[in-house]
């Protein structure tokens, strides 16, 4: 298969911090920001200077090795003790995604498990974190070439959100099954959702998507009926940023309208996302937290009100697509198909 | 049935020039603007600065008075001649609400059927204009009467974009039935989608119900499964910019969408409108033409773009619910249920 290159890089440990793209200034500015402090890190997450659940894994994985470089004065009990209090700390910044616990917890594990000393601990923990950013982008890989498979020749995929290259450390989930597909096919084409309110599909997705030369339609959120309608779109592929044992799966809020529009018209739905993103813990959506976002995000675009003073908002961040609308899950381990609870416990036994 | 007072009254005839709330500047302004010219006129419905599909038929009724006025000085039969190629020229101002086809074709007949000379046929076509906006209110009112019968009590009602007084002479189509409803039961409440591209979600209907008291929550386009699925609406209400013979409905884009996830959460989906929207010469939906509209309403918010360069655009301004879709018409003449071929043929009997 032909390997697709793509230029963007989301997240990068470099020697003592964290550098990361300024997701918050798309698509006006392609700027990196150095992150120098746990502190500095949980705000990033909070504040989406970095998103999407994959990355937020690694930037969690990087927030502990900055608490641990801050602690590197404590004797060892005390910077054993005090870290994983900043490690649960860190995986409490965003509720939804589950990819932060475990990353987080894999840190964790490390900080329990090592024989080291203070800064040997310190140093493994920055090698966990590396090992932790590459295995991601050849998860994403895998992901992509997996998901290339169901993608007809000269198919146009509607996508919600962004899964992107800028969602992971790169390459992407949802979009690494467009990059690979389009490296085998370049007349794949790409709808993308604007996905409001935070509008990740039309200042993220559109960026990286012409940033890579793969061409892409910005619609809003209601359009997609009328395009599935006409026979403009082949298939859905969105990602996830949580994943129940029976395949229910958590998205950006607007991925679930999606998906009883294509189920209306016959349209595959496809979740794509590394294992990591799957809770084995939870048997169904109903236990995946959903995130409440603050009012602005609704009433306000670029600073400026869009409606009426006195109007009631509600903001979750995310919906739960339940298992029965989609077609498949594309993982590191192939496509899963229902029933997914079966496939699920398979891929992780 | 209580009556229920509302502030707004959209469009107006006044003496020799038409005075209207100019809707570009919501929901910062609330201004009027008088228009005084037929080529104003044209262009205030298509720049929308008046818009929704009765609001716009009688727009173009005023606009012929308008053009008359303007060609006053000809004599008698160039001035038909003349006034009857303005009035085609008026009715092409936007192609998909046939109302304005419709109250442009009103006017058309007393240009053609009148016995008066010049002055006596602008008068005519005057106070035809003062006419059908008063019968305007007279039928929302009706179509709010109807409708309230179908709201349950304490029920929140989701509608897409504004169709409401600002659409309409006042009172409003389907926001006409959430007045009624209101007046009947306080505790009714109203979801309101945001509506990208225009947001007339946002920015008109929010600011009317907000106006006249009635609680109001704003949403963007891809949550109303989310709501659907917790319980949390039990009924839509849209209006309609054209209805076929068979029953399928042209309303702004999203409202398609919307209708799928209703039928998916057992969800009722009125649609409300005059029988001037109903256009019985077409048999389907097929038949509609559906209006292109600029790419900057997607590309830009506020005069700000919100994606990158490059990208694609595709904007359509309305899509088509098929009937199977529709729980109920309702018009002034009742709640026009399936088999609609049948039901409407009833009604223009």
């Amino acid at each position: 298969m032909t390997e697709f290159i793509s230029k963007i890089r989301t997240i990068q440990w470099i020697d003592t911090y964290s550098r990361m793209v300024d997701q918050t200034l798309f698509p006006y500015e392609f700027k990196y920001v150095d992150i120098k402090t746990g502190q500095e890190m949980y705000d990033a997450i909070k504040n989406m200077i970095v998103r999407g659940a994959p990355a937020i894994g690694i930037a969690g994985a990087h927030g502990v090795v900055l608490y641990a470089q801050e602690l590197k004065n404590l004797n060892r009990e005390d910077f054993i003790k005090k870290l994983l209090e900043k490690a649960d700390y860190m995986a409490t910044s965003r509720p939804t995604a589950v990819n932060l616990m475990w990353a987080v917890e894999k840190q964790k594990e490390i900080i329990k498990n090592s024989n080291s000393n203070v800064n040997g601990i310190i140093e493994e923990l920055k090698q966990n974190a590396i090992k932790l950013e590459n295995e991601d982008i050849e998860i994403n890989k895998k992901i992509g070439d997996y998901g290339a498979q169901i993608v007809p020749e000269g198919a146009t995929i509607l996508t919600h959100c962004n899964a992107g290259a800028l969602a992971t450390v790169g390459y992407g989930t949802a979009l690494g099954v467009v990059r690979s597909a389009f490296a085998k096919d370049p007349t794949v084409k790409v709808f993308a959702d604007e996905t409001r309110p935070r509008q990740q599909g039309a200042r993220i997705t559109t960026l990286e998507l012409t940033m890579d030369g793969i061409p892409t339609t910005l619609i809003t959120d209601g359009m997609c009926s009328y395009f599935m309608k006409k026979g403009m779109i082949n298939l859905v592929v969105v990602g996830a940023d949580r994943i129940a044992a029976n395949g229910d799966t958590a998205n950006k809020i607007g991925t679930y309208t999606v998906a009883i529009a294509a189920k209306y018209h016959n349209i595959p739905f496809y979740v794509a996302a590394p294992l990591s993103t799957i809770d084995t813990k939870i048997k169904s959506g109903d236990e995946i937290p959903i995130e409440e976002r603050s009012h602005e995000e609704v009433t306000h675009i670029n600073g400026k009100s869009i409606c009426a003073k006195g109007v009631n908002i509600i903001n979750p961040g995310f919906d739960v697509t339940p298992h029965e609308l989609i077609t498949g899950i594309i993982t590191e381990a192939g496509i899963l198909k229902p029933d997914f609870n079966k496939s699920i416990a398979e891929a992780f036994s």
